[in-house]
């Protein structure tokens, strides 16, 4: 054993004890006749002194100890004249007797801080060193705590752990696969698996009953900000289960995981339609971290006279509190923030509520103040009070409203990282028109069960139908999201129909899953939810890459390793493939 | 909910309740005015009653099930007359009054049963009714178990579970990977992982201390009976350790294995090197389970005289207890067996131990009594044993002893799979020399360090140096193995020296991780195991197929999924490859 303890464990009571510790060099001040040396490892950091009547080649081997260097030192634990009680071990410092260099470094080409120096690239190249920081230390510690915590929960429920294949089957709907070229059966590939969602209702068909994995899946998709290319999935099924058996088990799972990993004890999560949800949050993922919820303006509402609000299909507000204040240079900002493109809305109409209860809008000549009065009052708002609208087709109105509403809301301080407002939204509409291909789209997956109360609409006007699906929603992300399965053939075949597939068509894409549910499938349904995602939420961050030990950048290069890259020709070959 | 209780949850103290059950039908017998039906989950089965004086609507339903019907039925619990005591549930029965059909099925084309009349290829292409055979559901049921118990266990050691990308980097060393066509970077591709070797080292690098990961690999070899292209491994890394760290570490989670998952109380392992595994059982991994070490023929035991013996690199000698009784078929079935071309002895000689004591051997006129006596002593045989001598190479001599040491073990029933010798081989050889290419290979990997007593030979005779290397044995089958890595830049160099690298080539091969390397790399170990073996092991079994619930068949083929197979010509497009 290269240490007697770790570089964060020594304390005052620990004085007059012989230790070896072993680390990295995070700091050498050679002052004259004492040298300190801060060390470090992943549990802390402790100073080493070699005092002024240390023997010479002590002195001789501080001098020369850069940072990032590897050292075990023995010596003496002492009480520290100076401390610090900034960390953990302040109290206390290592008298050394012995200093060993294990291991030289080059100097890092950024520093390894709290915050560095480095930029985002040189970190991603030299990510073995950024991974030496103690941010992304906490990060994978968080991780790795987590996924213990999802498996003894699950473990203590009945769940098996079952791992499915990662060479699969390539299937032309939905995203786009990563495939593996077969050398054995040459000219065929494997698929590398979007998700084990026909793998684990096989499961249940075999009758595996509670199934869960922690596991890899891959989407060959153009990577936005947030996406990589593989990304790590929290997958669960369940048979012999309805909506709420599902719900009540997984909102069971995240309650432990807020409770055991972040110490916060939370009541039941809210259930949302998604009718509610759009409505109210003009977004199937709602921030319910703060209010703000819209209010859509009545005919009355809306009065008659004003162009904008007559030609306006949706009518809608919301009110932020204590921002009566905002400047014209705000209210200007906020204009042009609903005017960008990727928003579209037309323009922005806001009203004061001023301290004497008066409203003073940017349209007063078209409202009495009687009017404007209603609108306050609708809004609930009171003096001090913004009260925000915007007017136009339903759909642009309320995508404006939505962004309008979280960026209010990051502007007054509302969401707040450490706050976490956990809900389930459900009732989601089982079918999406497309108008190009003129056809439905099964939002979730052509698995998905309709709800029971619209089994008969299924027949007469699916594009109503809500499915019996569900999304695990957390502060403004969808975190995870799942749905009660089809396991009745003639719900199956008709749904199929819907979708427009053949017999044929159904069979090619779906056949293995067909064939089993021929054989006795039970009532079943399950849930997935995005880990990286559930990671940064409970990290306090909106980006996952920090929570993934090696992600991939944005064109799916991983640039420490340098990957993907060419390989040789002698490989092609055997593959029986060539470059175009 | 679809249920009350499980179908293997119900005793005898239940009789009165109320209860709903679902599950497959296991079993109908319609005797005339009474149906019985026997319904299964993954807890067992229970009988279901349909009595004389339920109602028609019952006795309708009842008549009309088939086999794996998925039903569900409630009802109560009551005594039975005829009690079943070969399953948990058989002292009890359902009084059924009601009973829904939940899920039709057509007549599976095999037995659900404990022995199944279906072959290997049909329960292969319907592996999710293959699945639901209680055999195939233990050795899942298995498989979870001992998976969590390693997180539970080396959590609570201080290992993070670190989850490394399967999209990585092809590297010529070693076996053939698979690659991923890259389309984003067209013409570049992506290697899935061997194993994540490189990363576990990285990771040191980087302060993590102590790593894991239950992560699946892939080899596009040759597949071998029992090979599988994709498979699982337990890899784990420590830094700041040493050899007897990283084996007390793991023998105490191998020991917390038996003893959680298999109840079975183990002492210390045996700890054995290369060479001695060499001379005594003439393998790497030897069976333990059972004696029969091998004797080595000094020169006075060949004695001379005798052209077999005197011809001889290597004469070697095993005891067959109780074996005397052999008859000449058996023996010549013996001598056959070694003669076989993959083990190529050129015969086999033997030596009986009659009941008055006196040795009776195949080659009497070569040898006195007296010789043959000696024999005897040196194998520690007594009246009844057997003694089989080969002769010949070493390397020949030593493989057909191992294997016809492994038969006899077999013969006589030393093998009980049911009983578990684990051990450690440790000392193996760095280096191999490769006649062909006329270069040394690393026998592990060009990271593994050598032992620190031939630090020095390393510089003078590499080919004779050992391996601060480790295999975890166990009966007869290597489950897992590791090393300690070179962390110093010096040795590594000369590593690459002796393996005939030039710097260029090692950085081709290794850049990423001899660029960490450079910035403070902390003395290191680890180790892999096989899991998919080990559960295997733990199951009692020697093929790890029906341990992984979807495998693939020998031509790395999913027969269930019908996978891989050909692909759209738009796909290879988006990939800018084709097929040749």
């Amino acid at each position: 054993m290269y240490r007697t303890d770790s570089c964060g464990s020594l304390r005052l009571s620990d004085a007059g004890k012989m230790v070896t510790l072993a680390g990295w060099v995070q700091k050498v001040r050679n002052l004259g006749a004492m040298a300190f040396i801060d060390i470090r490892d992943r549990y802390g950091i402790t100073q080493l002194v070699v005092d002024e009547n240390a023997a010479a080649q002590l002195h001789e081997v501080a001098a020369h100890l850069g940072r990032e260097f590897v050292v075990q030192a023995t010596g003496t634990v002492r009480e520290r004249a100076a401390k610090n009680n900034k960390i953990p071990t302040g109290d206390i410092e290592i008298e050394v007797s012995e200093i060993k260099v294990l291991s030289k470094s080059e100097t890092p080409p950024f520093t390894i801080e709290e915050i560095s120096d480095g930029g985002d690239e040189l970190r991603m190249k030299y990510r073995y060193l950024d991974l030496r920081r103690a941010p992304l230390q906490r990060n994978i510690i968080l991780r790795h705590k987590m996924a213990q915590k999802v498996r003894q929960y699950l473990d203590a429920q009945g769940f098996l752990e079952i791992e499915t294949p990662y060479l699969i089957k390539s299937t032309p709907e939905g995203a786009r696969d990563f495939v593996v070229p077969s050398r054995m059966n040459a000219g065929e590939f494997y698929a590398l698996p979007q998700s084990p969602q026909t793998f684990k209702q096989i499961l249940m068909v075999s009758g595996y009953d509670r199934y869960f994995q922690i596991v890899r899946c891959f989407r060959d998709e153009d990577l936005r900000a947030d996406r990589q290319p593989e990304f790590t999935q929290i997958d669960c099924e369940m048979a012999f289960v309805e909506r709420e058996d599902v719900l009540n088990t997984f909102e069971g799972m995240a309650r432990a995981m807020f409770r055991d990993v972040m110490g916060i004890e939370l009541g039941e999560f809210p259930r949302m339609s998604y009718a509610d949800a759009m409505k109210y949050y003009g977004s199937d993922k709602p921030d319910i971290r703060f209010g703000m919820r819209f209010v859509e303006f009545s005919p009355e509402l809306k009065g008659s006279g004003f162009p904008v609000f007559d030609a306006a299909e949706y009518v809608g507000a919301i009110c932020a509190s204590g921002a009566a204040s905002y400047t014209r240079k705000q209210l200007d900002e906020l204009t042009n923030f609903v005017k960008r493109p990727q928003i579209g809305a037309s323009g922005l109409i806001y009203a004061r509520i001023e301290a004497d209860g008066s409203v003073k809008s940017s349209v007063d000549k078209f409202f009495t103040q009687e009017q404007l009065q209603a609108w306050a009052k609708a809004c609930e708002a009171k003096a001090g009070d913004l009260i925000l609208i915007i007017a136009g087709t339903q759909k642009i109105a309320l995508r404006a409203l939505c962004e309008l509403r979280l960026e209010m809301g990051n502007q007054l301080g509302l969401r707040d990282p450490q706050k976490f407002a956990p809900m389930w939204v459900v009732d989601f509409p089982l079918l999406e028109w497309d108008e190009e291909s003129a056809r439905f789209f099964a939002m979730h997956h052509p698995f998905t069960s309709p709800i029971k109360e619209d089994f008969e609409l299924f027949y007469t006007d699916p594009g109503k139908v809500r499915a019996d699906a569900y999304d695990f929603v957390c502060n403004g992300v969808e975190i995870g999201g799942g749905s009660i399965r089809i396991h009745n053939r003639e719900v199956q075949n008709r749904m199929f129909e819907v979708l427009g597939f053949s017999k044929e068509e159904a069979e090619a894409q779906f056949g293995f899953l067909l064939g089993a549910f021929k054989y006795g499938a039970p009532p079943h349904g399950g849930i997935a939810f995005g880990f990286d995602r559930w990671c940064a939420i409970f990290g306090g961050h909106d980006s996952i890459r920090d929570y993934i030990a090696f992600p991939k950048n944005n064109a799916g290069r991983d640039v420490m390793i340098d990957s993907p890259s060419p390989i040789a020709v002698a490989q092609l070959d055997e593959l029986q493939i060539k470059l175009k």
